[in-house]
């Protein structure tokens, strides 16, 4: 009997894979060398997902961190990503093209805004850009997609997968390597499908299975920390696939981790990041 | 001789049922599984509450946090509770019925909140939402209480209790638990009477006894951190008695952990959320 | 040869009188037995005062503590000293007497206040309420002082006792103990002649010396942590004296306890609220 | 073979040098001994610069502090770096000449400025100031210098040197030693020519070369950090060579602490400021 979880075909992203796909942050580089990432993030009612995503970020081997959200948001979060840099009402720059995306090495956007017609617009002008782009949350939408040289990612939980899919919750659950799969082969895209087995699945075809996590990271915000962690990744990695297969994998041996020595009901999405830099490690 | 502190037919809520009652985390569970938990709480004055009980339900099993403020205390807090989303102006709008209660797991009220007409108005509108309810400090007033199918939780403090039951001081030190009783079986309700040995008494007659805490305990916003606590042991608990009994439980183990090492004149009602994940795993 | 700073007639505060006169924090105690504590601190160029004699306050006992500032300063501090409540422009509701004083069991005014008209008026106010009173900083400057019965405290350093009793330099380097003590007798006070070797002059002539402190406190911003310790003991201490000794005392033992294992240039004011939890337990 | 980067004549300033160089901080000193620091740092979209680098100064030596930047980010960074005093606008009050400059023991600007017509008027005055001063990022400009009598310290790294001097990359990258003691010794200033190996170069053509740090640090924030840690040390030490060089490095040596047990992907620049502690005491 199979396991209905885990897609038939997929393979699973293991701890060796991980370790020999890790980058080597190079002795003699600097910070131009990783590039500047571009995090949009962060609305009115929750300004919290633009420092969760942001720390994700800062602590994944970016060079530079740009974090576009709203002022207010900027007052509340500067301190707390004091790394980073600031681009007021970003998505609104980016949705009239007054804000230029092409010296960013990544891009990601979502976490916390809020899905209406500005973020759409925005989203239109993103996937236009010549830099690896991540759609998350607020930026997940039922929508079609323009071809574009670098990679386009797509992180939805279940319930998010099924609104931009029309997969029924039934259909995935059976099996969620072959909707998630199907979807990217048709959009050429990527799909990153979280729950509590995160299922990946490359345009190609290619399909993994991530083996690291664990119900900690069931509560608000944790999926804000991976999009941050897939973006630094991506500044740092040579292959953007590893760095999409090391995020998920990562992010889910620190809430491992946790877990080790603290109950499960009782993590922050934040800890998250606080966790990474040990647990990394032992990966390199 | 008695004690006369501990109520004569109460119980001990010992280790062995907390051992017993506290939930796991199911390995396939999700965000969803556990719920949004809605607080209410900070006030002009008191921002720091809702930031101390925001971090108690973050910390305490949520799958969700929304916390309800003034848009004020959202810019003084959205960075230390990044992980929850914010409900600007959520009395108001309670109060006037505009914002919709029909979605969340469970809801708090009170901690730094003002005991005005708004107030009363949104406890009003909180009696006669679906989902279990806790009201402490601010929330807590002489009032008639409608029928309501989830449980209703009441945590006053010695001081809160009488000027809520019209039970004198004394009456209240000989026999906490008899007048505790009372008042929640004659109003269908349960009272977490607070303080050196917090009584819970359910409105069936059940009396239960808290054996752990200390003197740390005694310092303004301790209470802010029970009521998030508790808040969040409601989302992640099948029994709404056995989430009641555990948060009042797990907070005193907390501040009996802290002065293991530590002065109780010194700790922080903060500290309570930081000890929590390693005190919590020691039950599991 | 005796060493010049310290004064003669001095006794030196040793390890074993704060073992003996620290206070137990006595179990069945709740935050009322330990009163409320008004800190007025902060000024619009000095936020920072305000936090750091705020947390000192906090993690040296008292049972709350209410924070006089301005609106700005609650903004910037609040979500960092969260158990605290909040009395907006208090510097001026209290220059007004339009801010009842009757019910705080310890004041404090001076860290980050500028020494300005309003802070004199309000200074005015403090001097004529019942509870015991700390002027530091801002609030120190040469006045005339009216009898009250509770204890009033003053905690200059060199340069601010010169200021406010016109010895020279000379003089105090000479014997600051005679100083310090003349002063106090003559003014009836309280003199804390904050230094590398601190000298207590109590108004009946006794003069105590605290061997405890390093130049890790050599920074700006200790003399406000202080100035929150001393408030924090004046609520959980049954003697104000001994909260008095006790506050410089552990002040200094958090300075050498932390360059055991780093350097005394590297200190910031509030790590010193950071040790205090396990230094004050040394002494329990 | 010679390695490249290491230009030929330059000493390494060796583990024994730092050990006999750093300061003691004397037994009986006072803030006032190490005097005030003044920092100008923090732009509307960088206001996380100002706070690096003020923590940099803050754990690296001052007396005092006082950050002079944008009300907006006052309002930011108070609680964190609240050791601090604050100027409001300093730029254009420095640059108005409205803010008296003559009593500061040493200043640092550049970190998150722009490098504007506002900030250049700004350096006009500071390089009329009698205190050694360090001119960083947004203050680094193609220019001329005026003679003064205090220690003109420049700190770019490889492309901030270039658009400065005008020496193309290649030449840097072929004898960088040779190109910063140029440069140093035209414009009888101090040049730290930061990179993956930092060269130091005073006015008199004396050349050092840094041994420590790693690609932990390539990262942005990091240039913010090692400013402000310089200004510190500028206050601590006697021989302002020493502290532009002990500056360099510990800022590497905490980088090269911090990868002892983290990944050097995961290293933020306000990391350094918590590891400066311990590892500054493991040379005294
Ligand atoms: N029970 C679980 N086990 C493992 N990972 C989980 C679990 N629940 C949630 N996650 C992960 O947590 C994140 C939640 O993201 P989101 O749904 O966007 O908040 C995703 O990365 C999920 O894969
Ligand atoms: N001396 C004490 N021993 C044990 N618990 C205490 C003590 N003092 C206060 N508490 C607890 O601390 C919290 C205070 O809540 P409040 O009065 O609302 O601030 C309650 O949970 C009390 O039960
Ligand atoms: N060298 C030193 N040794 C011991 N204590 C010191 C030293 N320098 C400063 N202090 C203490 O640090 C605080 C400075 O207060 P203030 O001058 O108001 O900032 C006072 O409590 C001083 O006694
Ligand atoms: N690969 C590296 N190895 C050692 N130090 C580095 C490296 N990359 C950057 N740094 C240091 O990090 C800081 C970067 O400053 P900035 O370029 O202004 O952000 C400088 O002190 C550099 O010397
Ligand atoms: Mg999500
Ligand atoms: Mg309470
Ligand atoms: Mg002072
Ligand atoms: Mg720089």
């Amino acid at each position: 009997m199979n396991d209905p979880q885990i897609p038939q075909d997929s393979i699973i992203w293991s701890q060796e894979m991980v370790r020999s796909t890790l980058p080597k942050r190079a002795q003699d580089s600097h910070k131009g060398v990783f590039g500047t990432a571009l995090l949009v993030a962060g609305g009115p009612d929750m300004p919290g997902a633009a420092l969760i995503s942001g720390l994700g970020a800062l602590t994944s081997g970016v060079g530079k961190l740009a974090i576009g959200t709203y002022r207010e948001t900027i007052r509340s979060i500067a301190h707390a990503a004091a790394e980073a840099t600031y681009v007021p009402d970003a998505l609104i720059h980016i949705a009239n093209g007054t804000h230029s995306l092409t010296s960013y090495k990544a891009i990601a956007c979502g976490p916390g805004t809020l899905p209406d017609a500005v973020t759409e617009a925005a989203i239109d002008s993103l996937l236009n850009s010549p830099a690896p782009l991540i759609l998350d949350a607020g930026a997940l939408s039922e929508r079609s997609y323009v071809k574009r040289s670098a990679p386009l990612i797509l992180t939805p939980h279940a319930g998010e997968f099924s609104r931009i899919s029309g997969y029924s919750t039934d259909q995935m659950a059976e099996s969620p390597g072959a909707c998630a799969s199907a979807f990217a082969m048709e959009h050429d895209l990527t799909i990153v499908l979280k729950g509590p087995r995160t299922t990946i699945a490359f345009p190609d075809g290619e399909l993994f299975h991530n083996p690291t996590g664990n119900a900690a990271l069931a509560k608000g915000g944790t999926g804000d920390m991976l999009t941050g962690m897939m973006l630094g990744m991506l500044c740092c990695h040579e292959n953007w696939r590893h760095a999409v297969l090391n995020a998920v994998y990562l992010h889910g041996a620190c809430a491992d981790e946790f877990i080790k020595t603290r109950s499960p009901h009782t993590m922050l999405a934040h800890d998250i990041a606080k966790l990474l830099p040990e647990v990394w490690k032992q990966y390199e």
